[in-house]
């Protein structure tokens, strides 16, 4: 039994009560509602209605699970991107960490300003700079050392601000609302402009979804088999800029099925919320806004890492729910 | 429950005989053997040896249910690939229809000696005509309408010796085999050189392999919401190539770990093998061999579509298991 997780679990018991007509009363005092950390309000009825509709048979929206399918934003939308993206605090880190080995980076920018703790002179350096800090510490390993070394990083790595493990910053409602998609046959995946295999080593403990079920931004890969035990070389060259409209690609790539729903926070999500929700029969796209100053970051629009603008625009005539974080979340983070 | 498949109802009653402490001996007499079309011998004493290790708690061999990761090749291991691969079939069916459309075809190769019926003619052409026949017929629409029209094909196309629909044409033991292993906790994925694409709109029905496990080689696509309604564009251009020292890389890409089984029946699958079966811990290879003319196909070695030669010589010495069509299954396809 040890192999079966608490959704196993839960999943049988839900099961056994229909399928085996044991009693459902013994179960009925145990069951959670949903969406406890989202306040009552338009919102989080808008939700339960949609996942009422499409898991009713019989109902005119019914869709199959296998047709379930639905794809969240990872950054800002399942956990905090504030001051920065938590891979490039990765990236930084890891710059410092080897630093060592790389002598003529005491001259080079910006690698120089990086070590030295100035933001400001990395930001210089512009996207190219970004480039070079993303491949310097991204590739020029196995697959399986880059996974041990964010795996290492992501256990002990803290947010500046609230001394938080970065983990323990993902928005409990989203997990909420994963969970509750979950339990209703929906497939969950991750579908990020963050990297794929940074995101691959914890997502599954954290969030419930495994490494398949998770798409992003990856680097070209070589398998070499001439050593004496083969490796998978991670090579300092883009192969998928999964932003934008990279997202629509990415999931026609990996999951190969439409969406029925779909989760962002900015205009880099706006492509897939858009074929997401133009395809027929009952759809959901949902906008985190993060409007919360006090217990999260409030920025907006051009203030947006990387914009806002066109989603929030488009969001009421395209009937996209937009999430007030401070209006519509009881709490923020796990306790 | 109309929701919940076969697989989910049995998954349901195991787990509810442990978790809820039901007797389960109501159960005992309905649990089937596994793997009944497979002959007792080796082989299959070997599979079930193996799956017995890796999911007996306690055992130094255990493997959490997450890392049960099989990836099983497709053409010539879980279906035929003679007279010709299937896709193919598919490709050369595809110029004929669409061949009103294209008057220029009747004085180009491959395309007239296609339309004529002349496979040698075809043939000279060699790989720059074969990929100008998968170009014309793989690109150049959405991705929903390529879906379409190979649902279309494959429900009703027949092979040419058997007259059987070529979805009748997998093997029922590699069937009972992906049960045997999905009813153990394996995640069983494909892993083919074939258009992902091409697949996944039948895999689902006829392995119960859902598209998102399907990974292949693939053209590149783009997303174009220039028009009324979005659409994924196929584009003639080749994005990954799912064979040899590529099925690694596209296991990296699509699943995030090493599988600790690999299925295949080629040189094309041996890095898939080798990368598998090189990982630590108890793992496991197998190749199927063709070398049943009486039932299916005889071809070996250098006759064998993408030659056998390296894996067959391999396998001794890494202790891959080598089916015998003709002697270790009871039946080749399903009744």
């Amino acid at each position: 039994m040890g192999g079966f997780s608490r959704r196993d679990l839960l999943k049988a018991a839900l099961l056994a009560s229909t399928a085996l007509a044991i009693p459902s009363m013994a179960f009925a005092n145990d069951v959670p509602q949903p969406l406890p950390s989202w306040n009552n309000g338009a919102t989080k009825a808008s939700i339960v209605d949609f996942v009422t509709a499409v898991t009713t048979e019989g109902s005119p929206d019914y869709v199959a699970p296998a047709d379930r399918i639905a794809t969240f934003d990872n950054d800002g939308t399942l956990w905090g991107e504030q001051p920065m993206y938590v891979q490039l605090a990765f990236a930084l880190d890891r710059v410092k960490a080897v630093a060592a080995n790389h002598p003529e980076w005491k001259n080079t920018e910006p690698f120089k300003s990086i070590i030295a703790g100035d933001l400001a002179g990395m930001a210089a350096a512009g996207e190219k700079g970004l480039m070079e800090v993303l491949g310097a510490t991204h590739s020029g390993m196995s697959g399986e050392d880059f996974t041990e070394i964010a795996t290492q990083w992501i256990g002990s790595a803290r947010h500046p601000k609230t001394g938080r493990l970065y983990t323990e910053m993902v928005f409990q409602p989203m997990l909420e609302l994963i969970d509750y998609l979950d339990a209703n046959g929906f497939k969950v995946f991750i579908v990020s402009g963050g990297g794929m295999e940074f995101m691959r080593p914890w997502t599954d403990r954290v969030y419930g979804i495994p490494s398949e079920r998770v798409v992003g931004s990856s680097i070209k890969a070589q398998y070499d088999d001439s050593g004496t035990s083969p490796v998978i070389n991670r090579l300092a060259e883009v192969d998928f800029i999964d932003d934008g409209a990279g997202k629509p690609v990415g999931i026609y790539n990996h999951i190969g099925k439409r969406p029925i729903a779909a989760f962002g926070n900015s205009d880099g999500d706006f492509q897939m919320l858009e074929w997401t929700t133009s395809g027929p029969g009952r759809r959901f796209g949902l906008i985190v806004h993060h409007d919360d100053a006090a217990r999260e970051y409030a920025y907006d629009r051009q203030s947006h890492f990387g914009r806002l603008d066109r989603a929030l625009d488009a969001a009421p005539q395209r009937g996209w729910n937009v999430v007030s974080m401070k209006d519509d979340w009881k709490t923020i983070y796990p306790q």
